[in-house]
């Protein structure tokens, strides 16, 4: 197996998304150049929504261009999320190269987030993939709720296989396996790995975990172990759980770098540089990181 | 293997000795008290120690016969830690059933923590538990800076192996490994504890991690995989790092127990009724707590 691990940085989009207080856009721009020049080499920049819906990411095609015109991407993915056929439009326009589409593995959290089912948000991805496919952009897929649902409790197995096979159906080179309100175990992410082994090609997978309850290191260390090779985190830790108040979302991707680097598995990162770009957006957002290894760099220059 | 492990709760002992306001007796004694309630049925009450040096545990003889006098022993066990003679005269007057030796693996952090080198401890601690053994007192034996030393670095396996060795010909019936400064990573876990197994038999071996840089859990769940049944923890995560100000020291026992229900494994503890032990300390603390686990609980309520 590879000594290597892909990390897809949510931070820009995912992190800043869950933040009330508005960030500049030349703010995000200097966000993700730093962390660019850490090493991380696929970084979701923005997602194309309503403005009025979420009002963090009404800056979109400004912040897109100006990545565009300002960063080699020559070593750069960028992926934006797409919710329908009018995002999709934007990011054709902006000359994207690749977006990311979302749904859930549970009914109740589907209705609740986009107002569908998990049928419904099938038919109306179909929609936006056909599109993409023809203009021959990548697509990601992000599922959610794959450990558990806020509503409906754990997920069956089978229900998980069933939605990532429709994903991988639409075209999605990869399927981003969200623990959306950071409820997962160690022998959860095992057993279900092992099922999808049985299914599908292991190296489209990646594993898309929450802090929620500090366990998302010992899962990640399990799904490194069962052969994922691909994660999503968030530098600094961006980003919340709206399930619990207060409590972190996203792992934060300095400590899953810190994890990575200690057991001998190379992701591409400086620390250094890392630390330099989780600092930058913290300072800006005047906030404290959950990143435990983030803290204790910080407490041992203090 | 049995499905079941055994929590070894360390916060009234070691996790508010890193507290500087001095809590009151009767505030210890109800959160011990609130402890065993919740199940745990290992408990470091306190240590003999000089009050000029530890004044947080000057009341140490009063909160052990408050113990004593007020809680049924007969499901529970009271270590108490011990560094020389005279706390053991202390302990053998009280008739503490139970004590804790310590030391390092190296010799820059026993110089600088009890100005002895490894070899001087050892000295020392053989006068003890000469003695303790003479009057059957139980000894556990913590043994620090077991993967990593603030002052030289990684501690090689041979040395760990060798002074393991020592503490158990002086008849400890445990060896408590401890992640002093919060460094460890899984696969040093993993391969320090297939050392161990060639050289000890593994149940005499218990684990004690920091959580200094989140990875206490992904610790925890590989030396559970490597057969390790005895975990050290503090409730709320008492306890600092003073190698990194502000850093987490102790695993929190919430966060711990969480892992252990969820991947199946019984604990004997009542999570409700631990919330509330740690609920109770942090109120008189004045202190939000390090763990994940506990702060998503509290999050859930709001």
């Amino acid at each position: 197996m590879d000594n290597k691990v892909t990390l897809v940085e949510v931070g820009p989009r995912d992190g800043l998304q869950n933040e009330s207080s508005i960030v500049d856009t030349d703010v995000k721009f200097e966000f993700i150049k730093l962390l660019h020049d850490a090493g991380l080499n696929v970084i979701e920049i923005t997602s194309f929504v309503r403005p009025d819906k979420i009002p963090q990411m009404k800056d979109a095609s400004d912040l897109y261009n100006m990545v565009v015109d300002n960063i080699d991407l020559s070593n750069l993915r960028t992926p934006c999320l797409v919710p329908n056929l009018k995002g999709l439009e934007t990011a054709m326009k902006l000359n994207v190269s690749e977006i990311a589409i979302f749904t859930a593995t549970s009914n109740t959290f589907n209705i609740k987030n986009i107002n569908a089912t998990v049928d419904e948000s099938f038919q109306r991805l179909s929609l936006v993939s056909d599109k993409a496919r023809e203009v021959s952009l990548d697509i990601r897929g992000y599922l959610s709720t794959v450990f558990g649902c806020p509503y409906e409790g754990i997920v069956k197995k089978e229900q998980v296989i069933k939605t990532i096979d429709k994903l991988l159906k639409l075209g999605v080179y990869e399927v981003s396996l969200g623990d959306t309100i950071g409820v997962a175990n160690p022998e959860q992410v095992r057993s279900l790995i092992l099922e999808i082994k049985k299914n599908f090609d292991l190296s489209k997978m990646a594993m898309h975990f929450h802090d929620t309850e500090g366990m998302a290191l010992a899962n990640i260390y399990a799904s490194y172990e069962e052969g994922i090779r691909v994660f999503d985190s968030s530098a600094a830790g961006l980003g919340g759980c709206p399930y619990a108040k207060g409590a972190t979302g996203n792992v934060a991707t300095d400590d899953i770098v810190n994890l990575f680097h200690k057991i001998g598995v190379n992701t591409g990162v400086d620390q250094d540089k890392l630390h330099k770009a989780s600092s930058y957006i913290l300072n800006h957002l005047k906030k404290n990181s959950p990143s435990k290894y983030f803290n204790a760099r910080e407490g041992r220059k203090a």
